[in-house]
C-alpha cells in the first residue's frame, strides 16, 4: 500500500496511514515486564479494608456482602471542589499581564471498579461491569447538575503507557467549568454536518459502517463497535449506541447494561489479540445542559497505547498510523472472546 | 498552590496546573536503562561508512575530511514523493462512502546530524550545530518550493519515550499537501489577535516575557528562550527569534547561527538538570507561501517527555501539568551550561 491520508468525518482531523512504517528498524525492543498483581495489597488505597486511605466517599454500590464499586474524591486532584477553593464562587478569571487564567475549580473523582487489586473489567461478571457503568452514569448526572460544570470527562487509564499510576482497577471523572477548544471544534463540526445534511453525522457513520461491515468489530442489540475510518492509532475502537442519544445522561438502564456487555466483549478481544495492552478509554458526550440535541451522539472511545506520539504528531496535530482500520477490525472480529 | 488553569495566548488552549499531582503514589518507579552508545555501529544506516544503507542523498554538508551532516530520503516514509506515487499529480482526493481520503503524497526526509553514532547536539562544536540548522533551512526552502507542499514540519525525536526508533542522532522533515485543522486554528488565532491589537501576538509575548523575566530561561542577541505561560508539559520550552519573522525561510545566516547557539545552550541546561531526558522539538512556522506575513512568528518548541498524556488529555484536548513554568524557568536559569 502507498500511504493514504484519511479524514475523520466527525472532527475533520486527518490521519496518515503508512503500512511501510511498521517495517522500520527499532533500537528498543525489550518488552516491559508486567508484575503479576495480588488479590490484596496492604499499601493500596483502593483495596478493600483500606477505605480510610481515601478521601470522602461519594457513592458505594453493594453487590451483596461488602462493596462492589466505590466512588471517592481524588486525593491528588487536578482541580478543586468549589466549596474548598473559593467559597461557592466558581472559576474566577484573572488577568495576568497579557494572559488569562482561571482558578482550578472543578471535580476530580476516582471510580474504584472492584474491591480486588487483581481484578479487571474483562475478568469480572458482566453484572459487575454494569455496576461500574451505572456508577459512571450516576456520578456524571450528579456532577453535571452542579453549578456550571460545563465539561465532564469520564476516562480510564489502563497500564503504565496509558498514564496509570496505580495498578488497582479504577476510572476517573474530571469536571471543569468551561468547554475546551478541542471539544468546541468537535461539537461545531457535528452542528455543521447537521446543518448541511439534516442528520447526525454519527448516526450516518453507524448506518454506513453496519451496512459495509468492513470496519465493524462487534454489534449487539443496542450498540456497535467499529474501527474508525481515520483511526488515529492502531486498534482505535469506538463504541456507539445505535439509537441517537446526544448525552450520556440519556442512557437508560437497558443502555447501561448493553454498554457493559459490548465493552467487556471488545476489551476481551483486545486482550486476547494483543496480550493485555495498555489503553485509555474516554466517554465523549454532549454536556448535560445540551442534552437532547440532534447533532451530537455520545460514544466511548478506546485508544490502545501501542505506539508513541512523536514530533510530527505534536507539530502538525495529525497522526501517523501503520495499520488500516479494516485490518484491525478483521483481526478483532476473528478473535473469539 | 490550589490548581490554576491558564490559557495560551497564541492558541487559546488551556492547561491545568496542579502541583499536588506530583505527590501522588506511583506503582512504576523503575528507571529505564540507557545503553551507552558506541562511536560506530556496524548495523546503523546513519553511521559513516554505511551510506549505501540509506536511500537517495539530498544534501551533504562537508566539514573538512568526510561529511558532517547528510540529508537522505526516509527509507520508511509516512508519505511518498510525488513522482513515484502518481505521475506528477499531487494528492488526488477520493470519495469513499461518506468519507474523504487523499493519496499520501509528500516528502519524508532524514537529517543525519553527525557521522558519529554517539554524538549529540549538546556535545558537538557549536559550528556543527550550525550546519544542522543550515541543513534544516536549506531543505525547508527546497521542499516548500515544490508544488503545493502546504505544510512542512521539521522535528526531532530524542529517546524512546519521544518516539525515536534509532539512536543515531537525527531529525526529520515531513511535508504534506494541506494544512491541518490544528495549524489552521493556530494561524487563525494569531490573525485574530493581529486584527484586534494590530500587533503580532508572539512579538507581544516576547516583549512581555523579557520585561517580566519570570519565565525567561535564556536570552541572546537575536533569540530568547522561555517557559510558556500555559506550558502543556513540565519543562516545555519555546525559542523565539526576537525580530519578527513569520517563516523559517526568512532566517538569515546570523539567525541560523544564533539559533544553533541558543538551542545548544538550552538543551545543555535540560540535560544538566534532568539527566538527558527524552524530548521532541518542532519548528513551528508559517508556510513559505505566506512568508512575510505580520501575524505569525516562527519558533522552535521543545517538549520533554517526562509524563504521559492520559485519558483526560485525550478526551478533553487539554493538559494537566504539575510544575509551573516559573519554577521550570528558575531551575533552568540556575543550571550552568
Amino acid at each position: 500500500m502507498s500511504s493514504i491520508i484519511r479524514q475523520d468525518l466527525s472532527t475533520k482531523d486527518w490521519t496518515i496511514f503508512s503500512e511501510k512504517r511498521a517495517d522500520r528498524p527499532y533500537d528498543y525492543r525489550e518488552k516491559e515486564r508486567k508484575k503479576v498483581p495480588k488479590r490484596y495489597e496492604p499499601g493500596c488505597p483502593f483495596c478493600i479494608g483500606n477505605e480510610e486511605k481515601t478521601p470522602r466517599t461519594l457513592l458505594v454500590i453493594n453487590g451483596g456482602g461488602n462493596w462492589s464499586v466505590r466512588v471517592v474524591k481524588n486525593k491528588f486532584p487536578a482541580v478543586q471542589s468549589m466549596e474548598a477553593s473559593c467559597g461557592g464562587q466558581q472559576g474566577r478569571r484573572h488577568i495576568d499581564g497579557p494572559y488569562l487564567s482561571i482558578e482550578g475549580v472543578g471535580e476530580h473523582e476516582v471510580i474504584i471498579e472492584s474491591p480486588r487489586h487483581d481484578d479487571d473489567l474483562v475478568k469480572m461478571d458482566k453484572s459487575h461491569v454494569e455496576k461500574v457503568m451505572s456508577a459512571y452514569k450516576e456520578r456524571f448526572i450528579d456532577v453535571s447538575s452542579q453549578f456550571q460544570k460545563q465539561l465532564v470527562i469520564i476516562f480510564k487509564n489502563h497500564g503504565r503507557r496509558a498514564g496509570a499510576s496505580l495498578d488497582h482497577p479504577h476510572s476517573q471523572l474530571v469536571a471543569i467549568p468551561f468547554v475546551t477548544e478541542y471539544i468546541r471544534n468537535k461539537m461545531s463540526e457535528s452542528q455543521r454536518y447537521f446543518n448541511d445534511f439534516g442528520r447526525c453525522v454519527y448516526c450516518d457513520i453507524i448506518e454506513h459502517e453496519i451496512k459495509s461491515g468492513k470496519r465493524l468489530i462487534y454489534e449487539s442489540d443496542k450498540f456497535m463497535a467499529l474501527a474508525p475510518y481515520a483511526s488515529s492509532v492502531p486498534y482505535n475502537i469506538i463504541i456507539y449506541p445505535k439509537r441517537h442519544m446526544s448525552c450520556f445522561a440519556e442512557a437508560e438502564d437497558a443502555d447501561i447494561s448493553g454498554l457493559a456487555g459490548i465493552l467487556q466483549i471488545v476489551l476481551g478481544k483486545l486482550y486476547g489479540l494483543l496480550d493485555d495492552p495498555d489503553y485509555n478509554y474516554v466517554i465523549d458526550t454532549s454536556p448535560m445542559d445540551q442534552s437532547g440535541n440532534r447533532h451530537y451522539h455520545w460514544h466511548l472511545e478506546i485508544m490502545p497505547r501501542l505506539n508513541t506520539r512523536a514530533g510530527f504528531e505534536i507539530g502538525s496535530g495529525m497522526n501517523i498510523n501503520h495499520i488500516l482500520p479494516e485490518t484491525c477490525a478483521e483481526n478483532l472480529r476473528n478473535i473469539k472472546y
